[in-house]
């Protein structure tokens, strides 16, 4: 049998594009170091795009869209019906994305995998039909192996045309009633923890309702132990835009594009792509985190550390576009910023602490 | 005498914008509180604006640039003549601020208070010289009263300005080689604190010079023990951008202009015109929390949670300029989403746990 296309290895960081861009970054007029995280951001970019002027002009969001057989169950605060009428309101502009997308300039992407309350053919959104669902995962696996495996190529195809596209930077976003019951499911698996310890309100379930989706999830994890493989425990307690997502992840590392995470799903998602293909961590820039509960162990488990902290939890990939301008102007800076020769400006003082003697460091 | 025009009272924010954009939130296609701070963010520019959808479309950044006497007792890694330098580099458009105003559109205003070494007249900077700098406060109060005086006014003046060049919110921005020498002593005045405590590396001090840095400013606070209001605590260890900045802080605040809080020194400035006028407090946002020491301190005493966490201490109003963009996607969303209604979409269930039969919830 041949190796499955997400097993194919990552490209590899150009280490010299990022060393290049360290080195510029400390003749730019500012004490070095002084514009914190925004420099290790604008090198790590660097070193994705081969470049030592990175740029972030042409953004892709891709949202994938699906349902889950185990709404059934009662663990979301909304109507299943949602899903299918949230595709209406992505294509039709209304949605947080949707603003975000048309702020940022960017291509919004939306793919519909499958919802319950089908709203058919619609201007802007792909029909990429899996099944209406999901199976409820509490009674057999969430997808076939076929399911999954078309989801995985799904996202893949989408990074493909996001390049074809001239995307600098791909973002995956997502929705799905029960989501973020298949994505802490598939976390507790990944990370062997405990479904009370990660579980939490999603769009806003009360304590009785958390209670009864940890209750869910325990169940699920008991029935689908013998999923150990990556692969597998996605199959079983994933969803399709989660495995969309994961696809897009390791898709966008092969192709070398990087990926900006979103919230607790698409981290959950990107542990995944990370477990199937370890050198998909290198693409992945980590954009807030979430409110939800689980999030900071996802987080912690992939040694990331986002930029933000608003206490956002609306998914759709909005916590990643709202962090879009903050890279843009890492770049900017790093791009746009004279030298101190440049500009005549003096530099530091050898001893780190100067007098106005001092003054014979002056370049210009 | 008359009371000084900085002690006449801060505008009332308009309560019923902000209820009116509070109730508008609630109504907009995604979970309530699911956009977490930029909700809380956007109803505080409702009521600065006195809108229900306040918009930031016109951002006005003055940066104020001024030298410090107390430059002469070695207390910066670098050599005073940067601070004129670096005016004509904000000019020239090479400084961090100058390519993050570009990149926000927003108006830069340069204004000189005093440098020892003068660029003299330079396209694009309003020259309002002091004095080539204030006085070494280890040895006589940094200012005299009619320099502070001249200094808070030269402030107000840039937010009349602002104000008439129509701008939605007010950014400050300081350059001064030693001035977070200055902005300690004033914190440490302001907030009956140690400069142990709250002395940190400012531009990049060594150990050895961040200890020269505590010594210098125990002197200048023994020296000035008897300064206890807080005009008079601004006059002995502030600087002209200091104090301009708070004046800017307290006119803005006058005048209805929201003002976007930078780092440390201008958190300094803002804690000194709050204690010169408590009810500018209610018209301060703050951008980020920079790595600069005390600055955390300075926070926690305003009660400010600031948006962004990333590690800066470059000062010229750069983290404020970083965080724009975020304002600006809080009120896109605000004004820019759908409602439940409008697009068709089902609302949450009265239960807080929906299950599929939950469908009675749907709207349209």
């Amino acid at each position: 049998m041949n190796t499955a296309w997400w097993a194919q290895p990552a490209a590899a960081l150009d280490r010299n594009a990022a060393r290049t861009a360290h080195a510029r970054q400390q003749t730019l007029t500012k004490p070095p170091g002084s514009l914190g995280r925004l420099e290790a951001l604008v090198e790590h970019l660097a070193g994705c795009q081969g470049v030592a002027c990175p740029k972030l002009d042409t953004v892709w969001i891709s949202v994938f869209a699906a349902d889950h057989g185990v709404a059934e169950e009662g663990v979301s605060a909304f109507p299943q019906v949602v899903t299918g009428e949230m595709v209406r309101n992505f294509a039709s502009g209304g949605a947080a994305i949707s603003v975000l997308a048309r702020t940022l300039g960017a291509t919004l992407d939306v793919v519909n995998l499958g919802t319950v309350n089908d709203p058919g053919e619609i201007d802007g959104v792909l029909r990429a039909i899996i099944a209406p669902s999901t199976a409820n995962f509490c009674r057999s696996p969430a997808m076939t192996h076929a399911q999954c495996e078309d989801a995985l190529r799904i996202g893949a195809e989408r990074v493909a045309r996001a390049r074809a596209a001239g995307a600098d930077l791909f973002i995956g976003g997502e929705m799905g009633i029960a989501n973020t019951t298949a994505a802490t499911a598939l976390a507790c698996a990944l990370l062997d923890e405990s479904p009370g310890v990660l579980a939490g309100a999603g769009t806003g379930l009360d304590d009785a309702g958390i209670a009864r989706k940890v209750a869910v999830i325990e169940r699920a994890l008991q029935l689908h132990a013998g999923a150990v493989d990556p692969f597998d425990r996605l199959r079983c307690l994933g969803g399709f835009e989660i495995a969309a997502l994961a696809g897009a992840c390791i898709a966008a590392a092969q192709a070398r594009m990087p990926v900006l995470v979103d919230g607790f799903i698409v981290t959950a998602a990107a542990l995944a792509a990370v477990r199937m293909n370890p050198g998909v961590r290198d693409w992945l820039l980590f954009s807030h985190r979430s409110r939800e509960r689980g999030h900071a162990r996802l987080l912690d488990a992939l040694g990331a550390e986002p930029l933000l902290d608003l206490g956002m939890r609306l998914g759709e990939g909005s916590g990643a576009a709202v962090a879009v301008p903050l890279l843009r102007s890492a770049c900017a800076l790093h791009a746009g910023m004279a030298t101190f020769a440049q500009a005549g400006v003096s530099e530091k003082s050898s001893s780190g602490s100067a007098s106005t003697a001092d003054a014979g460091a002056v370049i210009a």
